[in-house]
């Protein structure tokens, strides 16, 4: 089996801690690790499979000698630091948003598009966390009766904005908790406070008046599932949860589908888990720390009863969403020989 | 002008404090005051006017010279002792889910279907909150460009459930806190722990998989608009927020819409307050005691851009979703003279 020197770009934050954590549980063959983080970071220490690691800060040098490097330390940064890997002969899985829409790299949800990464080019982009974990639902109901309109609202956890995120609401929840119920506390992250409250902005808006939250599910879901004229929209909305993002998806199919055919097909989903009673309903915290995508609440639409299904859908942004699928894409390209790529990609930057 | 001998029926809960709070802001003129309750509350005593009122159990009896009835003790309670009041010559305006979709019951926004009051027989409805609150602006939309589908998902705050879901929200909440975010605390009024999570099921599951609560925004919606045909689906999600309801909304159209001629259309709507920019956008904490609807968010359907709209909609639940919309259809019965019906109806119970 192949060993890999792998770099974890963002090794600090929240989905890079989790990239690690879950490289460790599914024994992913690193022969050396190499944790990157910004100046502030180096210095720290990572525990990995047994050994220490020290935390370097992420130059372009860094990338010198590594096969894989995962990464997740912003758009920006990936912007500047993913070219320069790539020239050093590494093969990246990006989880920023900044490659995503590039015809030029693949789009990946693992276990739904896995033959796009064929085509890679030494980056393949990781999606949305909100846009991945509708893709292996979406993928196998469009197998079943054709997607012909979709329309999500989402109800976003803080962490899906990393740890500063999940502080500000602890923070605020604290205060109010602390001035019986008066006190938001402070929002540096969230436009608004977010403790016992709804801020329906994630991202920044765009002159449609959509978020850029909302554009990414729109788009992704497009290019993920090759179906570029989809009729899609969203409502992307954070609401005070800590982990796990959830969503009310209304489907027009092209053909009738009951409840109970969706039901049977997406029981074929390894990468899901269907409640098959109203009761059974999953919630953030039902999601949280797990790996499949949990759908429940299957109805038809009373608005479109021949062809219309509701469905609830809830997973832990931060694996399927993120660092999950950064490592099973990476379990993919290895089993498809797509990381030896050295210097064949290199030319293109 | 008249006076009037007002009976709250409820008068110690949520929703019937609100009542007797608004009664008091609005100056209704009320001659007696009768709070009535359950015999638990009974003794209590309550502040009206300037003047001091003793808690009485609600009983047949209670109603005995009473004018108006402003009820919120619960369905089963409305189904009991409603009758009884009508029967004693009292017109009633009932805030639980009963009578609303009597036949012989009108089902009343006020400033949306005020017409409808005309044809009551002693019983006048109040809609659910979260159907209430929707109807300003559908209404408006529906003159605009006729409503042909209307997709509704919802996020609900604790306050729906009474005092009761808000203590509940707040102790969990303080047991999250206090384990440093391990213990959920205990869930008795909602189905899991709502603290930082989401519990997709409010009221109970009906054949079809949809709520109570989903039903009732589309049957109530239908009712309310005087639209029986209307193409409409709800999916209602209970969020960990106190005070004020939050809907993503989705219209199809029948003609062509643009989001600048619905904001011109909304901002003539007494009921709306219209944010003009995204950034404006409203969250449940802005709603929380005040009157108006809110509505922000206001972009064309993605999924539908020719005649679809995507509207974010926010309201105190517990004023125009209930006690405030209790009050203003008493004041229009009070202002077309539907008050002064004794004996008219008692002889139809």
């Amino acid at each position: 089996m192949t060993q890999y020197t792998v770099a974890v770009l963002g090794a600090t934050g929240l989905v890079g801690q989790k990239i690690l954590e879950i490289l460790e549980e599914r024994n992913f063959p690193v022969k050396m690790l190499k944790p990157l983080a910004s100046g502030k970071s180096a210095g720290k220490t990572i525990s990995f499979q047994g050994h220490s690691y020290p935390v370097q800060e992420a130059t372009p040098e860094s990338f010198e000698g590594v096969d894989l490097v995962l990464a997740s330390a912003g758009a920006s940064v990936s912007e500047k630091l993913v070219p320069e890997a790539v020239k050093r002969g590494a093969v990246v899985v990006d989880n920023t948003s900044f490659f995503r829409l590039n015809d030029s790299v693949p789009l990946v949800v693992a276990g739904v598009n896995d033959e796009d990464l064929s085509w890679h080019q030494g980056i393949i982009a990781n999606p949305n966390c909100s846009t991945a974990q509708l893709m292996p639902v979406f993928k196998k109901l469009h197998e079943l009766g054709g997607l012909k309109r979709v329309i999500v609202s989402t109800y976003q956890s803080a962490s899906g904005a990393g740890k500063k995120g999940m502080e500000e609401l602890c923070d605020s929840t604290k205060a109010m908790v602390s001035s019986n119920f008066q006190d938001p506390g402070e929002n540096k992250v969230f436009q608004r406070p977010l403790s016992f409250n709804l801020v329906p902005q994630i991202d920044k808006f765009l002159d449609d008046g959509y978020t850029k939250e909302e554009f990414k599910v729109i788009a992704e879901t497009r290019k993920i599932l090759h179906l570029p004229d989809l009729k899609i929209t969203a409502t992307a909305v954070r609401v005070p949860v800590l982990v796990g993002h959830s969503e009310a998806v209304t489907i027009d199919f092209d053909r009738p589908v009951s409840p109970e055919q969706a039901i049977a097909a997406l029981k074929t989903v390894p990468e899901v888990v269907v409640s098959e009673t109203p009761e059974a309903f999953p919630t953030p915290r039902d999601a949280e720390g797990i790996d499949p995508v949990l759908v429940g609440r299957i109805r038809r639409d009373t608005s479109n009863p021949e062809t219309g299904l509701n469905l609830w859908i809830v997973a832990d942004n931060l694996r399927i969403g993120a660092a999950l699928n950064a490592v099973k894409i990476a379990e993919q390209l290895d089993k498809q020989g797509l990381i030896q790529s050295k210097s064949k990609f290199a030319e293109h930057v």
